[in-house]
């Protein structure tokens, strides 16, 4: 596998040319942030990722982390390059200026999340939860929590985790049994065991602290009754000093198909001292500032192995030598041509390509978004952003991780045998890649809150905010063809949006996946064609003719897709439902 | 995951009520075989597989092989495994009598080997080469070779191995550059590198038998001048004991993704002596009679993987107890409901189910072509199951293999993020599975080989005699709406591929891949709309509701998968040729 290299071209074209977002910042009032100076931010940051944590993302596999007498040891380098990422302003970037943030806007470090994705996704999701922490302590935190923790928690100096799961509680918070006692201070008493905490400790920070989930004693049944946690592993003097330890610790390190450089802990809190965050059996909500955060950068986590793995398979492509091409010999010097030229090779490396831009495509219009929630001076303007997130949050991270495990897959099969050897590290991607489907709340709980939260809910607006977002994308579009093909796609997922809407809730648990799929799909195929119009006024050749050819085959070879999912959307769940559980075996 | 049980119930019912094997057996004079004789097979082996391999499996995977001293190492209680294996016979199932095997009919030994897969695919790997071994010996071996090497091959006291990949010759077989120099006694001196070798070496036997191909002097270029040879570890002396090493060395095992119990060796051939296996310069023909066998047999490796994954997501899905069911409470009094219930998990278990019993119906079937090709007296009959095997042997290698990918990819979705972790095994199968895409050919090459080829030559023949088999399972369905269904899906499926055949093969190899799947998914409605109507007459309530219901899901939910691959298969290649090489990145 070749040295990774961040697609800079792409990233530029995509943020300049098709979003225009020097014209974007001004709108939201943010003057300070030019062309240039975004520029510099992505190409700084590509150097980081490419010279920094991508070289230790092998290796890291191999060692994998250890636990020895309750003290976590990462892979070597590991540490060291976080030093140096925290050092130079990275984990800083979206925190607020109150707290020493610098407060960029998400477009900017958006991209420098895809490239770190890319080049190490073990290293990367530490810093990952740290961010998404920070989201929750800023926005439910009290101002003492905020003093004490924020600003630590923003430069990295500390690092956050996030503790939801139990063993009996994964996708049903409900269940949970963690409980918090009061004390007499203020704080409060945890107690609990949870699992698949990434980052629960490591070697890398002097503290962590732990967004902990909980019960308080009067708390309701069910997950009305649950309240958010801030649970330090050591505790903070008042003047800022780190005191004792806190009566918490590692029982294990889980054994996992992949990420193995990250350390997955179960965690035992043992009367553990720790900090309300939010109003008392609010924490769920609390929970998912976190929480939706972290399923938008898991869906950025997806989109960099996409685009790692694309890069592995095109360099192998182009240098492996095995038989002729069909379409006559484009190496008739040597022994065999490269295999990009086989037409089935061709295939599945256009098929990476037209994802993984597709999902880059994605990723970016959304952070945009995101830069309007924060920044718009109008309301509707913010609510409107707010609801068009809510609504891509579980396509991003559904669809785009989805994307990431068929294009890693890809990338083995270019590489044939050679894709199953570890030394390679394709298949390291795509194991990688597995646990993005999986954790934040599977792809199928992600096809449930689409379909049975974003859709249904309020009056259909979530929808409505998205479909707007996209017609101002067509709009744009000059060629005229290439905006009635837009038209088509956008108006027959609005109005089958309508009509699955109107499902019993069985069916649409049926359905969720379908319309999960149907949905992406048809969302890309508008990004496509916007985009491969803008690229026609580019000067960059390449894009120009990249982007037109990767777009005509999008819409021949990925987008007819839908069209499967479209057939199960408006089926009813009876066949399904009606299989008595005693027919799934034979006796 | 549960224990593995082998699906008696299922096989039983396919072998005896819808391939109804007795007469089967009659018509090619196999009066030795009943269906008692079957049933005690099937479950004696259902036994071994349970009690002896799978409990292996797991940490078979953890401990993996080593190699010290140029001896190589397998996991605990492998090399056990295998001696029991072979003493009681099942490696000899279906050697030739006259070398002191069995010579079971395939579909007796094909359902054990389904079983073999499932409970430990890197065990089963060595003694499935030896089998594939064993055909290429007795069929083009002469007279001495066979009395020196065929008895022990197919007893399983010593193993074979299957030598073709060189680190530049994978896919592309005549840029192979292993030599073969005549000696004075008749035999060969073999020098070359050769990597990927499956069971290489071992600690199970005295001996191994390498199959090599190498060039011989005064060979052509190309595939045209390759020949097969048979280079065993220890020379075996003229009263067929051991006698001196030979000059050949494990180079390195190779660090894999997968099946990691399984020694992958490079080996490297220093002057080793060699004896000719058929004509100089025929070694590919020779070579293929144990590819086409071991393609089938990689194929059953994804079944039994499949079936694996099944029963462990089946499980768990009862078990686990997450949320409400949305049609209403299967569990009141317990905290929540059995996932089982939840209309997205039943989606991925009666996919799983369905994708996994089609192919088993579809190896069976298979296995009734090979006892035919081998036992008829009709040479017409013989050549139509030879073309019947031809054609589905990419189908059931390249379709399989792929099932197998998806449904352990489900499995482990079903285990949410417990299937991420190592001690489940779900993400072991997953793993072990991927392998099975790429190897024996990659699954691309499947594709190609079976439009390329299959589809084209011999005037069609190999499709039509395919048709005439599933013609005649669809002449025995009793309902009528169900046959007519089947005849429908045939029909288009036959139509189509007459068409496809006559386009020019740059779009042949453009279209390879839908054209494997297109054809896979049209077979197996056939087959399930035979099996479902068969099950009707059973006596078993399980099977009789339970293929009904799995039949219909199949139809309505995967069927539809067809139409997908259909809108490519008449296209034109170029979108693929066009794009210019340069512009599958950036500049």
């Amino acid at each position: 596998m070749p040295q990774y290299q961040a697609p800079l071209t792409d990233m530029q074209f995509l943020l300049h040319d098709w979003l225009n977002l020097e014209s974007h910042y001004q709108n939201l009032g943010l003057q300070d942030f030019d062309q240039e100076l975004v520029n510099e931010v992505l190409s700084q940051g590509a150097k980081f990722a490419e010279q920094v944590i991508a070289p230790l993302n092998r290796e890291g596999d191999e060692q994998s982390c250890q636990l020895k007498d309750g003290k976590v040891t990462t892979p070597e380098g590991f540490a060291a390059a976080y030093h140096e990422y925290i050092a130079n302003g990275w984990n800083a970037m979206l925190g607020s200026a109150e707290y020493d943030g610098q407060d960029l806007p998400y477009s900017m470090a958006v991209p420098v999340h895809e490239m770190l994705n890319s080049a190490n996704v073990s290293w990367r999701l530490i810093s990952m939860l740290t961010e998404s922490a920070v989201l929750a302590v800023n926005k439910h935190g009290d101002k003492a929590l905020k003093n004490t923790y924020l600003k630590q928690l923003i430069s990295g100096e500390w690092t956050g985790t996030m503790c939801l799961t139990e063993p009996h509680a994964g996708t049903d918070l409900s269940l949970l049994s963690t409980k918090a006692q009061p004390l007499e201070d203020g704080s409060y008493s945890i107690s609990g065991s949870k699992i698949f905490i990434s980052g629960g400790d490591q070697d890398w920070t002097d503290n962590v602290l732990h967004l902990v989930l909980a019960r308080l004693p009067d708390a309701p049944e069910g997950v009305k009754g649950i309240s958010l946690f801030l649970v330090p592993k050591f505790l903070v003097n008042s003047d800022g000093t780190l005191g004792q330890a806190n009566t918490l610790s590692v029982g294990s390190l889980e054994k996992k198909m992949g990420i193995k450089a990250c350390p997955t802990c179960v965690m035992n809190f043992d009367q553990a001292k720790g900090f309300l965050v939010g109003a008392p059996h609010k924490g769920l909500a609390c929970m998912f500032t976190m929480m939706n955060d972290a399923r938008f950068q898991v869906g950025l986590q997806g989109l960099g192995i996409s685009e790692a793995s694309y890069q592995g398979a095109l360099a192998y492509a182009r240098e492996r030598l095995q038989s002729r091409a069909p379409q006559g010999s484009i190496n008739p010097d040597g022994k065999a041509d490269p295999i990009i030229a086989q037409p089935d090779v061709r295939k599945m490396l256009l098929t990476q390509k037209a994802l993984t831009e597709g999902c880059r495509a994605l990723s970016l219009l959304y952070a945009t978004q995101m830069d309007i929630e924060k920044n718009a001076d109008d309301d509707f303007a913010k609510h409107d952003a707010a609801s068009v997130l809510a609504f891509l949050t579980p396509i991003a991270k559904g669809f785009m991780t989805d994307v990431s495990q068929e294009v890693s897959h890809l990338g083995v099969q270019v590489y044939g045998g050679h894709g199953y050897i570890r030394e390679w590290g394709m298949e390291q991607l795509s194991r990688d890649s597995r646990i993005t489907q999986l954790y934040e709340g599977t792809n199928g709980i992600q096809a449930a809150d689409l379909i049975g939260r974003k859709l249904s809910r309020d009056d259909g607006h979530m929808l409505t905010a998205t479909l707007k977002l996209l017609q101002g994308l067509i709009s744009k579009i000059n060629n005229s063809d290439a905006a009635s093909q837009a038209a088509a796609i956008l108006d027959e997922w609005h109005k089958l949006s309508w009509q699955v809407k109107k499902q019993p809730a069985i069916d649409l648990a049926g359905a969720a996946y379908d319309y999960m799929h149907y949905s992406a799909y048809s969302i890309l195929g508008v990004l496509w064609l916007s985009m491969a119009d803008r690229a026609q006024a580019s000067d960059n050749q390449s894009i120009k003719e990249g982007k037109k050819s990767t777009c005509a085959f999008y819409l021949k070879r990925i987008l007819p897709r839908k069209e499967l999912y479209k057939t199960n959307l408006l089926n009813d769940a009876s066949d399904l439902i009606d299989v008595a559980d005693a027919l799934f075996d034979y006796q």
